[in-house]
């Protein structure tokens, strides 16, 4: 593996309310020298939390996505706030989204999105032993909530429904994880 | 499923080189009103390829990632020009990165990456009966080409080297597909 490109000067170039633009020039190991952007996050990240009605089903919610323009079905997620712990933004947005608790919360792996631009990570969250608990989120509206066979991965990511890599890949490690692999 | 919120209005909050990020006024069919901000890329999207070797081995590369500050595993990837056909990029990005090409390439699904606040989409094509040729591309080093035993997922996301959703997601889905299901 190379040694890592030095970090030559990091700029703000462009800023909103949530994101924040970068302009990082780079020098690699065989000195090539170049500028990249990347996208800052204003958030500590992302929680994703798959939760798990019976041994074989998992919950999805079905959202407005406005990147996408067009309702989507996914894992519910949230922002982690600052100071807050992981499983307890985890079990927050669990009860905004899904208006249920878990007794059991475990994180399994982190997941980033497009790592050459964006410094964002996800952390999913497997949730166990649900009990009904609703708190007021901040959703325009609320989620609809639909059960999924955890085995039906494939009948997912063909229905058109659900293009979100995450939840996709989050499907997939925790069945491996569920099933013992 | 809910009717789709009405878009009452865009503007451009911020832009840069690569990026423009929006805010969106929304108003949903129960009439709530909010605002969000979107990342639109410049670009026509991206196309991931996953090479086959051989019929259990696909090819990843090993590339330092500037959003995460790290060498990253993954499929090669690229963006796609305008005008240019999916899979004519799709070979073009193999020969760029890997240095070869593919007889045979196939379209194979689309992934999002955040669809609530980026409409980037990204182009899964399988690249099979692969023949050596390198096309110079502008990466500033030469990505490392790593082979990996395509039932290896496992291994892959707990290396701690892969954390990529769009990577694994493919491989998953890649390997749905492989195996007839």
């Amino acid at each position: 593996m190379s040694k890592k490109p030095r970090i030559l000067n990091t700029t703000t170039v462009a800023k909103s309310r949530l994101f924040h633009i970068e302009a990082l020039d780079l020098e690699f190991s065989n000195g090539t020298r170049t500028r990249y952007e990347r996208l800052r996050s204003a958030t500590r990240g992302t929680v994703l939390i798959v939760p798990l009605l019976d041994e074989n089903t998992v919950l999805l919610v079905r959202e407005y996505a406005a990147g996408t323009e067009r309702y989507e079905l996914g894992f519910p997620k949230g922002r982690i706030e600052t100071d807050e712990p992981l499983l307890e933004a985890a079990n927050r947005e669990l009860m905004e989204e899904v208006g249920c608790g878990a007794t059991r919360l475990e994180h399994i792996t982190s997941l980033t999105l497009a790592p050459g631009f964006l410094g964002h990570t996800t952390e999913v969250v497997l949730a166990q032993d649900l009990y009904l608990k609703r708190l007021e989120g901040d959703e325009p509206e609320e989620p609809e909530v639909v059960p999924w066979a955890r085995d039906e991965i494939d009948r997912l990511w063909r229905s058109g429904e659900c293009s979100e890599a995450r939840t996709l890949a989050a499907l997939f490690i925790i069945n491996e994880h569920l099933n013992g692999r």
